[in-house]
């Protein structure tokens, strides 16, 4: 049964994030197969994740640039182990110009290679280290189960490429772009309380030495990888051969990183937020922060809502007015909450009459009877606190689903519908596939205290979170 | 002979525009053919355009989203002539996942198609109009003789399509777009004096009634087609079946625009300003406004600049410190010469023995002893005055290669080393045939004071620009 205009999360997980990006207008399934057009307002979720992204990417000294959509196929072939990873996602143009193309050109899963061969043409001596380069771009990965947002056959993300002259400074960067970057931005902004660590072996990038992650908790308790930050010690920089002369001029092998995000990030916050009508957005991520709606048409309403508009605009808020009074007042009241607007501001004649308005509260539901000359300030705080009172409540959500587990069996059962965090020695040396035949993997490792852990530290005395995965 | 690190504009003005890019670290050819890479400074510059761009986007009332980079084939043959335009251009997928696709995939060189495809959903009601949407993304064609910026077979660019009730209404939003977003920004921004009128039949876009167009003159006298607007009638609307239910409920086609500027504005602005030494940049696209260059090192030296830095960014500059000391002060000069950036603050010991600092104004090459109490105030007036001194030697320069021809043959003779503004009846009924066989096109129409034509006007009254172009 619907509550709102959407089947509820519990009903239908799946069905109801789909209803979610439909009724919001987020995304529309493309003409070919797996791909996805973003809609203004999914797009424009993303434009403020990207600014967010690229502010805090650019306080960490890495600046943009560009690298080309084609790779030779010679190219990927350059290295092995990072190829056999993504062969089979691969899309490949044979034609181009109306002719057939000599060497077949294939669509960037990812720009480490093409990277990589510029890297080194461009570093030549320590004084050009550490090299610090990012990019924001569309990839391509032929996805066999493409879900919108999730999985999709062309995404936007950004990847950020960086070489060093020592082991020690690759790993303090990537740790950077982790928490400085990533845990920021997903804490701040998308108000999700992701999990870090490493992966195991088996889970992380095959070109990588280590890859830390962010891990969030949608709200049926399954985990969603929302960033990745790889070490990469020399795994590329011997095959592309990227040497420096040190400072006593002996040439050596660069220490690299590589680190993304993507436009998974809009579905994560769909499903780590919404409710059983519809989607709610943090104030920072929310294209309009303040709907005023006009409910009735009539000549009083309409100065009060431009006034109200004028006014919250100049305070600083992203307003809209929806004065389309040929539409119904609930039609659009259940549009703007499926869309997340954090706060609606309803202007009636019968409220105007005793001199107030109704403040919605989108992410309580909640409604107020506000004096017009305390509209501004009830805005204002709502907008304020919206973001920390999302983060604590998928917080909680997320402690009730975690369970200490001390054996596999009890990490199956409570990664079945949420977090299990077990030590990895109580999972034994099969463990990993144990937990695959069960549809549960290890989303990541931790010290006990849930910090990252240290070169030092021994696996087996690691804390392994277990769950299931987008 | 060269005067600086690289070749005279007058001796070989095409390999002067290569040694620029290459020597300023803009772009570098990427290892498929005819692709380019966009190194930092290139793509900051193209950042902060951007950025310029988008916002009087938004102002105009458009909405960014994201369409697909994979166009099926079949989507290109609803539109006949469009495809004419472009199908020599194209390249296409013929594998994906490892497998041979069954229906071919175009990579889009222009998102028109799958963007009306989403349309004729998206619209139904006149109050669904006007539907303005904009997207920034790469674009595929297939170039044959390709050079970095200005013709590449990827390039960035943005590309808005619009769909309004009437034809006044379409047009009046292609002049809005031509006027307020491209030539304020050309002005303003690029501070390039573009000549704005539309395009003959013969140049305009196949699937447009009208092309509006913005025409800057570069330092070779040739044009540069920096922006166009373009009015499409119901074209698109008709084949895509675009319709609306109008006030009275009877279904009418939509009238449409599409109008697009891509990155090859950031080759226009090398073109457009560059002088023997190299880039010139107006401060509002200098990635780095000034840089304080640290001539020797010395403890004095160092907490001057340090100190400069800090006054300069307080200011609300964009400042690099330049300490590399182990290069010589000469290279280091050169380099940020040909990189552009507009104020150089050098700090030597001997200067700063006397309280001084060298302020090097880039455009006008002036070198300024000012006391280092002076500098902060130096620089903002520097900062703060070098975009119209670009722009109104631009102007200068472009109006003494500008003449205007009575006849066909002196519009050839002018237009042959810049612009010739001639009435188009002086050109005769196969004018634009004579002129191709000089190699000199009609840039554009306007009428004789210079403004854009309006729909009542006669053809024959108008005046054609001519020139040779990129």
């Amino acid at each position: 049964m619907t509550k709102g205009a959407i089947v509820t999360r519990e009903e239908d997980f799946p069905r109801w994030y789909q209803e979610v990006i439909a009724g919001a207008e987020m995304a529309d399934n493309g003409p070919a197969r797996g791909t996805m057009v973003i809609r203004p307002w999914g797009y424009g979720i993303w434009e403020l994740m990207q600014a967010e992204l690229d502010r805090r990417i650019k306080e960490a000294g890495a600046e943009n640039a560009y690298f080309p959509l084609f790779i030779p196929e010679a190219f990927l072939k350059l290295e092995a182990e990072h190829v056999e990873g993504f062969a089979p996602e691969l899309a490949v143009v044979t034609y181009g110009g109306g002719e057939e193309l000599e060497e077949p050109l294939v669509l960037r899963p990812t720009s480490e290679t093409v990277i990589n061969h510029f890297f080194s043409k461009w570093v030549q001596s320590h004084r050009d280290l550490p090299l610090l380069v990012n990019q924001w771009a569309n990839v391509v990965r032929w996805e066999l189960r493409p879900r919108l947002f999730l999985r999709t056959r062309e995404f936007l993300w950004q990847e950020g490429h960086t070489a060093h002259a020592t082991e020690d400074d690759a790993r303090s960067y990537a740790l950077r772009i982790l928490n400085d970057v990533y845990r920021s931005t997903m804490f701040e902004v998308l108000c999700i309380p992701v999990l870090t660590g490493h992966k195991t072996a088996r889970e992380q990038f095959a070109g990588a030495n280590r890859t830390w992650t962010c891990e969030g908790m949608m709200g049926d308790g399954k985990a969603l990888q929302m960033g990745t930050s790889h070490e990469l010690g020399q795994n590329f920089s011997r095959p592309f051969d990227i040497t420096y002369a040190n400072a006593s001029d002996t040439l050596e092998y660069v220490w690299q990183t590589s680190w993304g995000v993507s436009t998974r990030l809009v579905g994560g916050l769909v499903m780590g937020h919404g409710d059983d009508f519809g989607l709610r957005l943090p104030p920072a991520l929310a294209p309009v922060q303040v709907v005023v709606l006009v409910v009735k048409d009539a000549p009083e309403v309409r100065t009060a809502a431009d006034t109200l508009v004028a006014e919250l605009r100049a305070a600083g808020h992203r307003v809209r007015l929806d004065d389309r009074t040929d539409t119904s007042f609930g039609r659009r009241s259940v549009g703007w909450e499926l869309k997340g607007v954090p706060v609606r501001v309803e202007v009636g004649p019968r409220d105007l009459a005793e001199g107030t308005v109704t403040v919605v509260v989108r992410h309580r539901r909640e409604k107020h009877a506000v004096g017009l000359g305390a509209v501004a300030d009830a805005v204002a705080s709502v907008l304020a606190g919206a973001g920390a009172e999302l983060l604590a409540e998928a917080m909680a959500a997320r402690e009730a689903r975690t369970v200490d587990a001390a054996s596999l069996e009890e990490a199956v059962e409570g990664g079945r519908v949420g977090f299990a965090r077990v030590r990895l020695d109580a999972l034994g040396p099969d463990g990993e596939d144990r937990l695959a035949e069960h549809a549960v993997t290890v989303r990541c490792l931790q010290r006990p205290d849930g910090s990252l852990a240290e070169p030092g530290d021994a696996e087996d005395d690691l804390v392994a979170v277990v769950g299931r995965s987008y």
